[in-house]
């Protein structure tokens, strides 16, 4: 095994056929908002078409990227303003890289920063903010990110917003305000801890566009940091909302360190795998002095969500006795296994009020784990699943109560008949904070394709009212994903959360498909393939067969050949069709005006 | 442009891990029906799993596979006794093959061929034989067929079957007679032309297994023979339950042929396209009579289903003039592009009663094609969608009454809300017959990935009440799809397909998942392979970074790493709580004995 020392280089430049750009809400012209934007062919007489843009700065051609000096920091004036002190920084430790040495040890991100962490009396999380009725920076800037094409609407939002929401509230139109109002129910949450500046802010509740988390982070079997940063850089370029760092083995701490400097989306980590690492990967061995070490090392950092699997409790671990595959959450099968070990409650659940107070001095959101989710189509909805979730709703009215954000995460492996009743319940149980599924898969027969299993129970659940998807690829159950498969799951689920904003009715989701509708019909290839989610894989796909510039302007493709494109035949009749009903007006006009024969010309 | 001349090669032998069985249900020995079993590692204490098999004998490697003979005819006997006079076989044509010559004409199929046709006062169709209470041995095979594991369940039926089957009728056991109730009802159908003997019958109706069908055919701008054999040969392979030949170009009569005597599955057809090129691909010259005599050919070939778009009247063709993608069926656009300008009645509507005259005379099935189905999002669920379904309704109660079997073809793209109406629409208009749809597309903006964006669809349109899903592959609305695309297209929709199985409650359906749940917690990574849909992709992808036959055995995979595994951990945990439970217990018995040190053995 060998370490990569130094991320050097990333994926960078504008999506094929994308161009930036900025566009800030008309009340706050300092927020500034990024989008991407298609120019259609002149010959559609339609407007570009703006899609939201997870990007970041690396598809800007303007901005120079250097991951040495991280992002810009675009939050540190909204910071600044809220007046917190500089933290007693926590000092690195060689445990927290897992006493690498030397060529082994991944050096940390240069980038500059500032350490900073809220007082006791002081307002410090978007939640807080919210019940206090104050509109932060945002807020402000996600109600413009979300708006997306509605302005352009005007009237006729009601003809397309035609979906089911299962009894979701989405608006016309989003404002600041419809946000301040969403997190300060707990329906919604902005992961944006104070210490992440570069972070470009995004929403995750029901009310607002279904989000993709992509899962990154090396294991000790493979991959180093700028294998890692490429992987954040890759996903972000193909959607994904936020980015989970799961590092296990050495150079977790600098691996982070650069994966955050370099980060424009929200970044989750699972402290439990660090904290383990800390005790030499030994479960019995874990305390909560090491895990609330953990926590703060890594909300210094800039961490924006953490996953904590406090639901898994002593009582809980028995229902799982007879599943088929038993607990297949890592951080939920190392807590069953203190339980076990130690026959006493889980640290986390009897620390939870500790953990938030930690949480909330940082503004990192809780994405509360479920550590006892089903492994297979046979242990779906179980016993300790259901048991597992109404613990994590108690948990989440504690943590509202401390100031906190909250999401909830959710399943698995369901098959389709038994999603329904997921959302439903964790609704229910939780006071409608967020949902954060993985897939759920819908059979468990097609390991190298889990990625499709799940997408169709991850757009089934979006649709019902899941917040974030949490990707699943290819490779799921098999090994590590690689750069493509990484790209392969961030595409599958962006499909499978727009088939979801799509059904439950989205306003102006639907602009993008019919957009690119309206070029496929009109044979713009080129405006077709950039409108696409992923426009290198459709252009290779069509220039397989048909390769020449021509092509990009043929009235059919290889699919069905010049005589079969049913498309072309549409067109031509419609052209005819207008020939003849014009022939049939004349002859109307011929009949109408007495039989003259040649009429004089209008004027 | 070449032309291949002469399928010489197709891929053989068994699917990695598996092994061909064959079985035959105890009252019909004669009835000897494949399936494919796959042995576990004896450490599992399991028996094999079966699977069902539509992969031919090209996965026997007993069987000699030689294309120029053809496979086994092995429903000869069955169809002799039926007592079919031989056909006045029509004579092949140079418009058959599109004129092709010398070099350039694929030579026919060399396989000896027998034509049949029915007589006028004789029983030829299932549906005659099923009205008239007879079972036929077609009946039988896939009686036994679809009981697939079923026996096996015994009593645990009920357990297993908890579906949501939206009023399906499901039975715990599929006999021969509930197989021709289904039939006589409408609600099922057998695919199987008289002229077809070398066909494994299989069923397609809403209280069987899913079935998926996917399409082959070269066009005009690419692919010959070889190349289509073979990927019929591959779809089956992976899974395919039917193929649709959709040739145009030259040398469809003989391509056709070659597919034909080699193919083990349903082989439909749309002949409105080797009519129009017959008539030099304009719509406006098709006649009647052309149709009809490409009817005739097809039907003495042995084409087991004809997709025919009747629905698409000359009333229903204003209806599509402001949809965002116009008429989107290669079939539909033709018929509706000859309506216009003929002015006139579509004969395929006119001449319906002679066209199941021709069809019943060689139970030639009707899939009754969707020539106007959406396109595009913005199309689903239109005016012309639904004026064309209850027109196809009208054609199905009189195919009916003129002893044929009946499909009916739907969409297409629709947004997830919209599907459920689709199936609930059709079952009504339609009486019932099976639902045949391709996907639906949930969303327009990924092509190059349209097999998920359908997947989506077609795995809930599966669970409401399909019969049978249309594969989409990667290259839909690219391109015409190569080799890999055809098993990436077929995986996909198995997935659905086994998705929908599993969510409509059918007995034994989650046999096959629990099989696989249970090989991944054992780490019986070989067994897990094998079980998978598609073992030499789930083997590439672990072996990408664990290629040694150790990890084969190892109780990790590169994705978390041997410290981090959730099923490992888990197995330890209940390893130790054995022990623990069992000192408890030791420790109960000590004190239940008052305290002896020492038990004497037990004996």
């Amino acid at each position: 095994m060998t370490i990569d020392t130094r991320p050097s280089m990333v994926t960078t430049g504008p999506i094929t056929g994308s161009r930036k750009i900025y566009s800030s809400p008309d009340a706050s012209p300092d927020i500034v908002v990024p989008f991407r934007e298609i120019v259609l062919d002149p010959s559609s007489g339609e407007p570009a078409v703006r899609l939201y843009d997870t990007s970041g700065p690396y598809t800007d051609p303007s901005v120079r990227i250097d991951l040495e000096a991280g992002l810009s920091p675009l939050r540190n004036g909204w910071l600044a303003r809220r007046g917190f002190a500089d933290a007693d920084c926590r000092p690195v430790q060689p445990a927290d890289n897992g006493f690498a040495e030397g060529a082994r040890l991944v050096p940390p991100c240069p980038a500059p920063h500032r350490v900073r962490a809220g007082g006791a009396g002081q307002r410090v999380t978007q939640y807080e903010f919210a019940r206090a009725g104050i509109v932060t920076e945002e807020m402000v800037y996600v109600a413009h990110r979300e708006n997306l094409g509605r302005a352009q609407l005007a009237g006729a939002e009601a003809a397309l917003a035609d979906g089911e929401s299962f009894g979701a509230a989405i608006p016309a139109f989003i404002t600041p305000e419809f946000v301040r109002d969403e997190i300060a129910r707990g329906r919604a949450i902005i992961p944006a801890n104070i210490n992440h500046p570069e972070l470009e802010p995004t929403i995750i509740g029901r009310n607002f566009l279904v989000k993709v988390n992509a899962n990154i982070g090396n294991s000790a079997v493979t991959s180093g940091a700028a294998e890692e940063v490429e992987k954040l850089v890759w996903a972000i370029r193909w959607g994904a909302d936020t980015v989970m760092d799961l590092s296990t083995g050495r150079n977790i701490h600098n691996i982070r360190g650069w994966i955050l400097r370099n980060s424009p989306v929200p970044i989750g980590t699972v402290p439990i795998y660090q904290a383990l690492e800390k005790v030499d990967g030994e479960p019995d061995k874990l305390t909560w002095e090491v895990f609330r070490d953990t926590l703060i090392e890594q909300a210094e950092q800039g961490v924006d969500y953490f996953t904590i699997h406090a639901g898994v409790r002593l009582a809980h671990v028995p229902l799982t006795a007879s599943r088929v595959t038993g607990i297949v959450s890592r951080g939920g099968s190392i807590m069953a296994r203190w339980c076990l070990a130690h026959h006493r409650e889980s640290f986390l659940y009897e620390r939870f009020e500790e953990i938030c107070d930690i949480m909330r001095a940082y503004d990192v959101s809780f994405s509360l784990g479920d550590g006892l989710r089903p492994g297979s189509i046979a242990d779906a909805n179980d016993a300790a699943q259901f048991a597992e979730l109404e613990t994590l709703g108690e948990l989440t009215k504690i943590a509202w109560a401390r100031g906190c954000q909250v999401m909830i995460e959710g399943p698995g492996h369901v098959p389709m008949h038994k999603i329904r009743v997921n959302m439903t319940k964790q609704l229910r149980e939780c006071g409608e904070a967020p949902f954060y599924t993985l897939g759920p898969l819908t059979t468990d027969v097609a390991p190298g394709y889990d990625h499709i299993t799940s997408a169709i129970g991850a757009a089934m659940i979006g649709w019902f009212g899941t917040a974030m998807l949490c990707y699943v690829t290819p490779k799921e159950h098999l090994g590590l994903p690689n750069r493509d498969d990484v790209k392969t799951g961030v595409i599958t689920y962006k499909i499978a959360a727009h088939a979801a904003d799509l059904a439950k009715g989205h306003p102006a989701a639907q602009l993008h498909d019919d957009a690119l509708s309206r070029a496929r019909f009109d044979f713009r290839w080129q405006d077709q393939f950039h409108l696409a989610l992923d426009p290198d894989t459709a252009i290779a796909y069509h220039d397989e067969t048909l390769p020449k510039d021509a092509h990009k302007v043929a009235h059919f493709c290889s699919m069905c050949g010049p005589k079969f494109c049913s498309m072309k035949i549409t067109q031509d009749l419609r052209r005819d069709a207008e020939r003849i009903a014009g022939l049939e007006q004349m002859a109307e006009t011929f009949r109408a005006t007495g039989g003259e024969l040649y009429r004089p010309l209008e004027t």
